[in-house]
């Protein structure tokens, strides 16, 4: 059954293995008359690239995209656009070796569960590898959305367990971890490379702020803006939980200190997240995700192989060591293509 | 644009407001020879009913169902099934005071931004009276679950800010709050009491496991059984946070901690929840909720009138002090729906 | 797997079996502010109700709609709408003696092979009853289409084998079965009466057409205007052949002849249908559906029963002769959700 | 919104224009472990390709696929399925000298509504080479079939007005134009001469049927078999009319002509062809379409230019006499993807 597309309006297929001839997306429902060029795709999925930064897969694709459809002189003309990324820099070796061995913490068991086949290179379908497309998608819905003057940000406000003590997004390009906080990046530097040196991983948290958003996006009663938000999210392979708003410490709040007060002028908080009732309020979308550690480590794990016989397994390909700082773009795309929805689906009303 | 609709294959829609005619669903895509009947269906909307429970609304609902179509003999047969409960005991007197106050925490104010119009009843669609729509649907999905050997359960592991020590859920019975503590209960009690007298609301967490799903369920990769999991669980009007197994402690955790052991029966830990790359792995699987504080108090609140002019504002019609324990049940609910679907969607494979 | 909706934006579900407790409709996505009462749809209704004209059924519906949702004060919330009819005059007596008999042309032994079983009281979810329920979302979507100025009317050219010689469409409510050609009444007159001696039924052709359609409706390459007319008119029960325009006589057209000069202010001719490409150019919309004869005839026939054993069995419910003219305004409601959704979809660009 | 994708558990997404890169297709929900390769979908690729048959464009696309993802080893997984034709003869050269005209009988005054640009090489996405992509996916669908048995066959019934006399589909490959009356082919023959020597262009009827297609396929109400096909059918760009079974003519039989007999093991006829209450018999299934001349004729027509300004036109691109041949195997193409929904669908029950 099908699983690969995202969104109603603005509606994006993807397809694509890791070790495969090639990544790519299928946008169906763009508007036409968007001016839209690959370079500007190019810029965003720069920031998704494996090979920058100390966390960073050594795997060097040049990720370059190409449209293949959709755009006539410079124009989106509102028939499918199709933008794909070759696999040039796959190599397979690694992985032949394990080929057999289910991999602790991947898809290789549930894969095989699902369809009873499997490409095992470099995770086929289930490799990180797929986001690549979303980021390509996200960039035309990016573009979309700064006609509009929203803009989407993504920051890492904990990594390795070390948590930012404040919030100055404006701090992130400084430091190769995306971190808000400029004061914990020496202490994540020695946690990243104690995990390098152990051949072990970690995770971390990053958040999501939308500025610019209008009141009124989302519907009632499952396609609330906030329900589109949580699976847009959760669907990123290493998330394991989101948040919106101020989430999970709502739980002990009180109503009288978590409600907003509503002024002439906008909210005087925004526990909301600037969501009520599955609808934006026109205050900053804020979304935070839990990025689980990298399931790929050098350090021995029990395991089975595919006919259910115990083995330890050590995987050794070309691996980060946390998912961010490359998940970060990977979480601004989705949360753009969530908004580019609701956008036009307001426009259906 | 609809956003009444949930599931792909078990497809429900959902209608009506708080306070008018009816609450209903009609579910499209039962399949056929499942025996089901109303006293059925009322047994888990009986659990969501108000006027049980300390921390619960006086409003009396009966909440009695009706089966309109698509049953025959006491069998599905197919084609849509319609479940209907009429709206008795709905009193509006309360609401016409501040029909045009917008209540803060409440989707008045993003309502009237959506649409330009609002049932300003009880909150109309946007009323946790909507729910009881989504447990009589999740009745039938909980039934055609039990014939696969497959129980989901729903427990509180924190109330007002009191967070369970242990998980007992088999104790949940014992205390009004379906707390899987027993220990904390004459604690949480103290609190509910406390709010009560300020005229405030209280928060909680709610746990949701599913025990005997079997592995490969979910679908690559937005239709992840996980990211399905979220929308369907943020979808719940007061949900602010989903996490699935270890979640936000994932973020804080290494590769060589987090990555669950696979051996020749199982697994050697549940930090996935029983999901790996969006598909079922077999293990028990456990999601977490937070659930935010009932917006509606009688404590005096900064807001604005249609007209954006200042107000102080309280409420006092019939509410819970906490959307504890009415949600668990709906909590279950959703994740009895996104179950039947994916199993549904298996089978379509 | 769910088949009862219908529509993107504007998009209904409907539910209910001939014989069960009602029939009836939710409309998900259906604009705000639209001002709906059930006296409008009433008038709608009570164009297909039964026991009108000569070639209709005896059965005495009175077909009251009832609201229960998505309308407060008189307008639409943007909520979901559900209207309800409920059964009245269902008598079953008649079907229970050949309730083992697979009536031919009808549904029984189709039915039975989809689901292992079946409503067979009055042909359940396959009676010409269901369509009351798209008659109703109908008139919600032809009041939508008279806010904008479009008109959808559906005439009679052919019944029994008479065929008309003229369309006059304005004729049509001067005789019992709409049809367009005034001259050709008395003569179906008598082709009716020879039917109804002789235990037999008719079909005919019914032709509908939409003025003040703007140009621009309709989408590459599946969702084209025509392919979503064609669909939702052949999901019509008697419904076997649909054209568009100049239809199956397009065939053997040349060019030259077949393609509608452009000229500065319109088009020289309508073989298009006003549908270009799947969109429409903003003339007259134009499509015509061949009705089949009623299948319920008293004339015996060669059937088998449930068990494969041959039988003769003689349909004597109360039934219509020929589904004309009451299917006249279930075509118009077809093509007036068709448009509806249409128009709203062109809105989501 | 989007337009481009066709069916809902083996499900399509079809991009590209008939003068840019290139022209593809993404089939989502493909069941695992289906063998396929690139010469398999070659085949049925060639069928469709311009160049071969007398009524044929002389532009010579070898139409190439390539898979680039969802097949391992031979075998499909599962995951999406995306299949590639590059552009490679694509000669825009004649198409810009009318740019600025709009073709009569064409979509580019459509389009123009719509979208408020086009791309005009060709026609861009409203050329018929779209349906390249539906020929790949339908071999893939094809395939499918054939596992189960089941045969989809289409054939030319009229050309130019010419009307076959008896159906004998055996000798259909024996002539050009996939006659299934081999004593009208030489007439046809003088009939295509007449018309390249005029400039002018024509239509005909294909009759398309399936054979072995178990009963129970289709689902009430809106996606009954005979709707989808419909719906399929009408959406291929030439298409003005679908029937099925005894179609048009069945609106002048009496029921007791129409009713096909049930008889212990079948029917004794097929008006119905082979669908029941939109839902398969097990009786073979049987299709009609009217397909319209080509719109590019050589000769001069009226028209207007992008400022509404009158113009006359002569298209003189590379094109064909006829869509028949090569609409053929689209048809069977758009049956065969129908059919493995249904399929598909039958399986989530």
């Amino acid at each position: 059954m099908p699983g690969n597309s995202f969104g109603k309006i603005f509606r994006i297929t993807t397809f694509g293995e890791s070790h495969g001839k090639a990544i790519g997306v299928v946008i169906d429902g763009c508007p036409p008359m968007l001016p839209i060029d690959e370079s500007m795709i190019q810029e965003m999925m720069d920031r998704r690239r494996p090979g920058s930064g100390r966390a960073s897969s050594p795997r060097k694709e040049e990720d370059l995209v190409t449209i293949y459809s959709g755009v006539f002189k410079g124009m989106t003309t509102g028939t499918p656009i199709m933008i794909m990324i070759e696999n040039r820099d796959a190599d397979s070796s690694a992985y032949k070796k394990n080929s057999a061995l289910f991999r602790p913490g991947h898809g290789d068991i549930t894969y095989q569960a699902r369809y009873g086949i499997r490409d095992f290179r470099g995770g086929g379908r289930a490799s990180a590898r797929e986001t690549a497309a979303r980021v390509a998608a996200g960039a035309v819905a990016n573009q979309f959305l700064a006609q509009q003057d929203i803009k989407v940000t993504a920051y890492t406000t904990a990594l390795g367990g070390i948590q930012a003590k404040k919030i100055d997004p404006d701090s992130m390009s400084a430091n190769p971890y995306l971190l808000a906080d400029p004061d914990i990046v020496s202490e994540v530097d020695a946690r990243v490379m104690d995990a390098v040196k152990a051949g072990d991983s970690l995770g971390g948290i990053v958040e999501i702020i939308a500025k610019g958003v209008p009141a009124g996006l989302g519907e009632p009663v499952f396609d609330k803006l906030d329900a589109d938000l949580a699976g847009a999210l959760m669907s990123i392979g290493a998330v394991k939980g989101v948040e919106i708003g101020s989430g999970f410490e709502s739980a002990a709040m009180k109503g009288s200190v978590h409600n907003d007060p509503i002024l002439p002028f906008g909210f005087g908080s925004n526990n909301a997240g600037g969501i009520l009732a599955g609808i934006s309020n026109g205050d900053e979308i804020k979304a935070r995700v839990a990025v689980k550690p990298i399931p790929s480590i050098s350090i021995q794990q029990s395991t089975i192989d595919e006919n259910g016989k115990p083995a330890v397994i050590s995987t050794t390909g070309r691996h980060d060591i946390c998912a961010i700082p490359r998940i970060n773009v990977v979480c601004e795309a989705m949360v753009c293509l969530v908004l580019t929805d609701h956008l036009l689906r307001f426009r259906a009303m």
